[in-house]
Order: structure tokens, then C-alpha cells, then sequence
């Protein structure tokens, strides 16, 4: 029997490429676009009311016959209604944000919808393998908006070791290259937010696209960490400023971040927007369609797996040595 | 002709492994065995003053027939003398602290050593391509000890586009699967400094040593941020005392720092000391000696890197699509 990637197993697509949960930019559309490239579109919740999710999910099955998914945000005041409503919509997907989501788990399996949540830590992931995850996302602090502290590589190499269900590896991946390095660790497929912004189905502002494709890899800041929700978002003035008034003014700097994702995704404001986006958008250098990501990433993962084939193999007379080292 | 892994014939070594520059924690002893188990032992100069450099190497002489290197901080004052005698001792490699070494590189050269600066952006990667180092480290701020902003997976990718001289990877690294996952994005060593604490050739205080081996991937923090010197270490109370400080009395905080390298090296001072470490803490559970550590690295990779073509074999169908794809 053939063996197939355990991530498209279970979620039905065709490359292991799953769209991160993003507030305002993750659209129906955009959803929808990575639905169609064959990899999982997900509907983001957060700034949903119950309504609107529906409205969301009606308008992605116009625009899709493939699987999509819907992230809910823990923290959301309206987290019961919206897991109500992927429910009644047999949503095939849902992700949670950071947190636990241990008192909808049960229900969202029993209407056979496949949980995945994101997790900060391999206990975390243990504990979700253990209440019937499907498959976990291990986000590291490269990635955009709402962060831990742990990175990339160190938090996706503990989560494949702490658990046997599928881990999907996010922050700062862009490309083939990371989706390679994110395998080589045991990662069994990969989220990406930053990189579908910057892309033509996004309906992201363009000023927030024309942001992502001028900056560099050194040009996010974190903001909110004195406030106790730290995101990472592009080094605009407003971001510096943000961050003054954290040790100025905290109260001033939480009623500025007050709607400023909107702001940003929706209104293009360089002024009053918090362009919430990866370390990733210094690898990012050109708006592309959907389906050219995908595949391009696809393309450059099989040159990367090649390339470390050939360097594995130059270390070949080294490694007859170690195998014949014994402890 | 047989190929060779690149940093591996530049630095007439077996493994592409080389140990991180660590004040007070890089010995002669310590750099002496990883050299011995076929890696590139560096020692940390970063305390010492000319005379002391001079005897380090005189006693790595004694230990060791195989290359080694020194480490030297562009922000010692006496990195002029101690680039003279790494020239005077004939020292195989140097490598740098962050910073730019340019005043030093031409007569290294001269000299026949071969030069390997720590870089913080693609940027300063290419301008030491330039002025001729034979490689670059990428270290990310995962890492122990002085850390920039960019994390591993990004800034290793960023640098590996960016430069045709080798990159070794550091920072969040401790095994065989972080080792591939470096390769896989284009880096063609690795270089390591806590994993290499953890080992019974360190000569570094035991409580430094079990700090390590019970931390995880959670347990560190960055400290002196707010006094222009960012460090990563493992949360114990003086760490948490010393952020605290950074908010309510700068001046007290830098006066506690000083010496607490020393203090956690070499005395094991729980109270006082700051115990450099990377998040890797967390990646590391047991006491080996480098050999061990050296040679299970590379098992580990080789597994690695055996798992990654069978995830890849399971996408084969998919990839056969975005072959017959044309943008």
C-alpha cells in the first residue's frame, strides 16, 4: 500500500501546507485560494461574531469544493458560538490559538471535525495528543502576531519528540528551504500566514503587502509584551512608538492597539496599523498568486531534500566511522 | 574526486561541527577534546588578556595535534593583541563575536588563518564575503551568551541566499535533527556551545552543568536587554532580579552583571552568576562526553536526514503535479 503524508491523510489535501489563523486577513477568498492550490485554507475567526463566521463559511463553499478550515481564538468573548457554528456547518478544520481547548475538544470530534490547536510547548502537546488532537502546530516566536517565547527550531524539535500525532511546524517559513529543515526535524507538514498575505487572492490591504515585500528579516519588533499579549508586527513608526509608551504609558499604548489589526489588514493605515507579520517577510520579495506559492514551495522543498542528499553524502567516509563507534 | 564537505576541508576536520566562542566555559580542555573527537574546539578568549591567550594555547598544544581555533570579542580592549598572538602561535582558525572584524582580516590572512565571523543579517554576511572570510557563522537568538533578533530558521536562510562561502548554523542546536534541518536550508556546518557545557570534558562548575540538563526549552531568558547588551540565560532568581532591575534601576542591574559570567562558569554561583545557555537547554538531557556527543550528532543526523526522504517519497504523487506546472 502506498504511504501517504500524514498531514494530507487527514485533512484531505493534496501538499501540507495548512494557512495560519490570521484576524481580518484571513478571508473567505484567500482561504478559498489556498483550498484550490491544494493545501488547507482556514477562515479566521477572530474578530467574529457568530453571524459573521457563518456568513464566512457560506461564502467559502461558493468558492470551494476542496477541505477548509476555521482557527478560533480562545480568548474570543464569542469562542462558544463560534465553535457552535463550524459545528452546524461541518466545518472539515479547526485550529485553535495559543491556549487551551480542552472543553470543546469533545464535541468537535464527536461531529467528526478535525482539532488541531496551537501549542508553546511539548507538555502542552502531550496534553492535546492525550484529550484526541488530530495533529498539533508548533508556532515559534519568529512568527507573526500573537507569539510565545520558544523559536522555530527548538520548539518544533521538542514537539516532535513529545508526541506521535502529525506536528505542523509555523514561524518565519516561507519557503521550500524551511519546509525542508521543518521535515528534517519531524515535522510532517507546515503553516504559513505571512507568506499568503503577499499574494494577489489576498484581500489584505496593499500597503500591508508593499510593507512585507520591503522588509528585511531584521525589520519586526515585538509589541504588547508589558501588556501581556506580545505580537510581532514590521517595524513601522507606529510599532516604535507603541513600544515607547510601553515603558511611558501603558494605558495609552493599549487604547492605540485598540483595533489597530484592522487598521492594517483592512484600511492600509501606516499611521495607526499593526502590520502583524513573521521575521519570515525578509524572504518574502514578491507578491505571487496562491497556487504559485504552493508549488513553488513544493518545487524548492524537492531541491532542498535533494541539495542535503548530496551534502549528507560528502560526509559519508566520516559517518562509516561513527557507525562503528560504540558507546 | 571525491567531494568534501566544505567547512570540513577548510578546517582539515572529520565532523562540520565546531564549538561556540564561550568566555571563562571555553578551555583548552574543553576545546582540546572537541578537536580530538574530530569537530574544531575554539578557545574562548573573551576574558583574557594577551599573556593569558598565549598560555591557553601553549596548553591546547599539549593536548591536542588537531586544528583548533580562538575565539576573540571585537569588544575586548585587547583584541589587538590577541589577534597578534593568535598570528605570533600560528592558530589555524579565528572567529569572531558579532561585530565587524574587517581591521583584522587582511593580516589573518596573510598569516594563513583562516577567518569565520559571526554575522546578525544577510547584510554583513556579504560584506564579509568580501573582505575575504573564508566563512560565516548565522548565529540565531535562540542561542546562549549575546544574542541579535533574528532567529535561526530565518537568519540561516536569509545568509544561505545570500553568500556562496560556506555557513555554518548556530544558535538553538544540539542534536543530529536540528544538525540536518540546518543542512537542509543550505548551511553546511553547525557550531554548538551548550551542548558542549554538558559534557564531562567541560571544565565548567557541575551546578552550571545540572542547570542545563533539568532546564527546558521554556527556561531561559534574555537579559540586559534594556542596557544595550541582550544575553540569553537560564531563568534562575538573580536572572529574574536582574529584569526586574532593568526596569526600576538600570545602574544597579549593569553593576550585578559584571563578573556574573565568571561567577556561574567557574564558582557555580546560583545567586549571582548568569548561566549563558541557549533554548536547546531544553533539547539536552544528559551528561556525555564529547566524543559521545559528537558522534551521536551525526547518527542522529544521518536518521534525520533518512526520515526526510521517506516524508518526501510520500509526497512524490503531489510533486509529480508541480513538475507539469508551468508559471
Amino acid at each position: 500500500m502506498r504511504r501517504i503524508n500524514r498531514v494530507c491523510q487527514l485533512l484531505g489535501i493534496e501538499y501540507p501546507i495548512i494557512m495560519g489563523g490570521m484576524s481580518w486577513a484571513g478571508t473567505p477568498k484567500l482561504a478559498a485560494a489556498v483550498s484550490n492550490a491544494g493545501g488547507l485554507g482556514i477562515i479566521g475567526s477572530g474578530p467574529m461574531k457568530a453571524e459573521h463566521l457563518k456568513k464566512a463559511i457560506d461564502e467559502i463553499k461558493t468558492l470551494t469544493d476542496k477541505p477548509f478550515g476555521v482557527n478560533i481564538i480562545l480568548v474570543s468573548p464569542y469562542a462558544d458560538e463560534l465553535v457552535d457554528v463550524v459545528i452546524e456547518e461541518k466545518v472539515p478544520v479547526v485550529t485553535f490559538g495559543a491556549g487551551n481547548p480542552s472543553k470543546y475538544t469533545a464535541k468537535l470530534k464527536e461531529a467528526g471535525i478535525k482539532v488541531i490547536p496551537v501549542v508553546a510547548s511539548e507538555n502542552m502537546a502531550k496534553m492535546m495528543e492525550r484529550i484526541g488532537a488530530d495533529a498539533v502546530i508548533a508556532e515559534g516566536m519568529e512568527s507573526g502576531g500573537h507569539i510565545g517565547e520558544v523559536t522555530t527550531i527548538v520548539l518544533v524539535n521538542a514537539v516532535c519528540r513529545a508526541v506521535s500525532i502529525p506536528v505542523i511546524a509555523a514561524g518565519g517559513i516561507a519557503d521550500g528551504r524551511a519546509m525542508a529543515a521543518m521535515f528534517a526535524l519531524g515535522a510532517e507538514g507546515i503553516q504559513m500566514g505571512t507568506r499568503f498575505i503577499a499574494t494577489y487572492e489576498a484581500d489584505t490591504h496593499e500597503n500591508f503587502k508593499k510593507l512585507i515585500i520591503k522588509s528585511g528579516i531584521r525589520d519586526t519588533v515585538v509589541t504588547g509584551a508589558t501588556l501581556g499579549h506580545p505580537a510581532r508586527v514590521i517595524e513601522t513608526k507606529f510599532a516604535k512608538k507603541i513600544r515607547e509608551l510601553e515603558v511611558e504609558n501603558l494605558q495609552q499604548a493599549e487604547e492605540l492597539l485598540v483595533g489597530s489589526l484592522r487598521k492594517a489588514v483592512v484600511d492600509g493605515n501606516v499611521d495607526e496599523g499593526s502590520f502583524m507579520a513573521g521575521q519570515c517577510v525578509g524572504l518574502i520579495s514578491e507578491i505571487k498568486h496562491v497556487e504559485e506559492v504552493i508549488k513553488d514551495i513544493m518545487k524548492e522543498f524537492d531541491m532542498a531534500v535533494e541539495r542535503l542528499n548530496q551534502e549528507h553524502a560528502k560526509l559519508k567516509n566520516a559517518m562509516s566511522e561513527v557507525n562503528e563507534y560504540v558507546k
